[in-house]
């Protein structure tokens, strides 16, 4: 039942981009904040990526972070295709290191936007905490949570630059 | 008093930047979205930035928006103080078109996210989008009158190639 | 009724995308095959994207063209939905050149491949030229109009370098 | 005999090429097409590159795939010289990383076109595929066995991240 | 106290970059210039750097080295916060190898200064020689020993290319 | 006499670079520094390159100021003949606009370096800012001046995004 | 008869390359060398490059400028043909402003090299001049003649910035 | 005596260039073209830089090949100083792969030419045949070893794929 839907999901397009991604769903995890992960290939599984995409806000999604490399087309394609907000995180690519995922997925045209974050594990991290921010706006617990989170960062950040 | 402070903060580096971020602004007016604009440059005016940054989420903003062009430094030093949404918008720079704008923007750390958008005017105008996406979880009528908005867009595009 | 479908379906992402795609349909013009032209945008009109693609060999199509420019997802789509062969045109952007329009298009994952053309109206007229190539392995009078361009275009190639 | 030649011949600049171009000689195999393969290198064996693209046609061969890396002239050189649908498949160099092998293949000028894919093995792989979607509109049964390799291929993306 | 404030501060956004900006430090070793090296993060803790910029005059440095990587903005803050003359190192980052530290770092607006040195160690040892040679010009002694230091470093290169 | 010597040296590839350069003798002039501006071809005229770079030191300059375009030598190049700090400034070029002109400036090896700036007019501006910082650090009214200057600046980002 | 080939050959891809190539023929007019200039291109007149290749050390040409742009394989493909010295000129395009030019033709493999120069105007001028010196290795009076022309080269550069 | 100056002077800027520029050495041997090799740092030792060049062509050599990395101005400088052909091979830097040492080269501007290889190894190669390329326009024996090694070249391409 939809009440059970987590907030985010987690879509990628290959199981290999899951060692990205799986720090998006580590922060949320860190965050409190439940997700669902599954692979939806917007070339090999167009037709899942439609139901997927179609579907998401009535089964109760509230944000959608999709990973890809390459000509990463799932993230611009997701978002086409739903109302909630989509952020997308460049997978590095072999050739060219994820420079071909970064343009292929920020630069959307006018009209359906892809909230894209950095390249690689940084970007993946960095998706899981800007869903939180988003879902802060209205769950103050949540809100509590993300300071804590950032108080933690700056307090981690020693100033010694050796032992 | 805060309850007047629109939902979306626009700044920009540059007075130079409004004709690109002006497209943010006219995207939230046809959602029915307020906003409030101004010019904080994070490298002439770093008081102003701390200020802003540190100040918005009690003010009363819930989402911002933030052009720069070049080595552009206002959206991430905006989310590196405070925990509301940052988008980006990589305004077009003239001798690197953009490329220097949109990686200063999007490469952030993890820990701190930038939700980054398309070079120029593009970007500008998704930005406005997002940020109605993002506060349309929350407020029925607006999720409404951006669904309106995706379907005139979608009806708008004429299937023929001429007149 | 299918008889009277061209065999090349040009699609592009834009009307102002046909400046550059028209390129393709007068070298089409030239080779004596006919076409149809429309106006599909992936992130526009997904739902048109996926009636057009899975619609579109038994529609009677054999080959389809499609320029797109910035995140440039039409022509991965399309060929993710159908198994004609799918030519793909990066139409120029205004920021990057292009290059966005290129990583987009040619960088697909394997198992789905776009055959990719150059930037611009080279490239619209050489997807002409292609399309061409590809329906004259099974129609000899195609081929003969096709060596014949060939042939003028060597013999057009003056050898002075001013009149 | 004549009847004999497969319908692929693959050409590539160096053995050293092979590894990457094997792909596309799998891939040909799973769809039951033949294929030949050879190096024929545009700058060491000019005239070996003359005489097999002037004479590919006429030997049989239906489509030509044609990898190359760093200033990647085979590809284009072929096309050149013959009406044949070329495929480029642009082999990722040492310094460069396949930047200059693409930008050599598919910047062609108007009126010789090459069909590139990606940069390496994708590349390659999905080359194999669009020389079965070429001969595939006019071979039933090959049409019949790439539906089964797309069918395949969709299902074997699994949905979950992790066994 | 202030007198005993060492004339370069070298601050960088991550203890993972001091293996690069060790080279500033062994540098000024080498000239006999104090230094003092801390982690100052542009993000992760920006009140630290608002206190460190506004107040590394008045605190008796005369030169500021600032490492940074990826989107880097640590220099670029510091040199808006002070009217020091900060020296800028692009630590090499890992998708994009230090090209996105670079344009990040070198790119800033006219008013705002970056005295911006190669990627990586290269750099990091050109900005010890950089402060050197900026503190030498009312500094005798010291340009003494940066005369010595290039008169070794001349004596020292080899005209043999094996031994 | 030495004692004339002004403190700052702008140098430029050619004469077609002063309308970038002139915009850090504006900025000296703004600040009350003294400059000498001429042009000192690295490839043209190599013996003037050195004649000047050897003795720029004794002959009384303090800073030297250098911007060249393409290929550009001359401010490494000086850099390698005297101990005084080298600012360099990329002027924009035709083709690669710039990006050429940045990497031939910053990348230098360790042991000589060059303080880069931004590519054009707002590198050759700020420039003539960071002259003036490495100066007023034993200068007392010239650190006065700047300091009046970065308040002027300060002061004059109006807040507001039109009139 | 071949006493009167002159030295030089300078072929390029298109009439439109001339504006570019030009330069090259006026330095070699300035120098007082003898050029021959036609159009041959390596995709639409292959057949004419094969016999202007092969035959041109035989004909009495000592040195071959080439230039083209885009998928740029003029040079290359003579140089494969002849062991004649190839100078060869990146022309800029349209789209990626001679980058792709540049690549396609100097990233040549081991075995066939080809002299690269810069894009565009300089880069014809200097073949111009490259070729001045190859041949002034055998001939003593246009070895003085391009002494002068370097000398009166350096007295041209004015060291005053402007009038 | 000069008469046992070699044709040929090898220079690079580092030791560490040698593993490179070797390869420019062993193809000079295997032609029976004599060569001199030694490092020249434009940056550390620009006396010895400026006392080779413009002795070069006294001392008898008749080309220079230059290999340089990152802001390589070795080539570039030493032709600025000689009117001997210099070849400029471009050493693959750390961060960026040679492309910036591949723009220093090459972006000469309009008067001082050098002629430049591909980055790497193979333009080290290739720096050694185009020397020999060179210097056989009057060396009929020379021209024979190149016509030979061509033809070696040609005949160890092997046409077959795999063993």
């Amino acid at each position: 039942m939809a009440t059970t839907t987590p907030p985010v999901a987690i879509i990628m397009g290959s199981r290999s981009d899951w060692p990205t991604m799986k720090h998006a769903a580590d922060m949320l995890d860190r965050l409190g904040v439940a997700w669902d992960a599954r692979v939806v290939s917007a070339h090999r599984t167009p037709q899942r990526l439609v139901e997927f995409s179609t579907g998401a806000k009535e089964a109760g999604f509230k944000v959608i972070i999709a990973g890809a490399g390459g000509a990463a087309h799932l993230p611009g394609m997701a978002a086409s295709m739903t109302s909630l907000p989509v952020l997308g995180v460049p997978v590095q690519s072999k050739a060219l290191k994820g420079l071909d995922s970064l343009l292929s997925i920020v630069q959307m045209p006018g009209g359906v936007p892809v909230a894209t974050l950095a390249i690689g594990e940084a970007g993946a991290k960095n998706a899981g905490i800007l869903a939180g921010q988003i879902l802060a706006l209205n769950d103050i617990p949540l809100a509590g949570r993300l300071d804590a989170f950032r108080e933690e960062q700056t307090a981690s950040v020693l100033e010694t630059v050796e032992d």
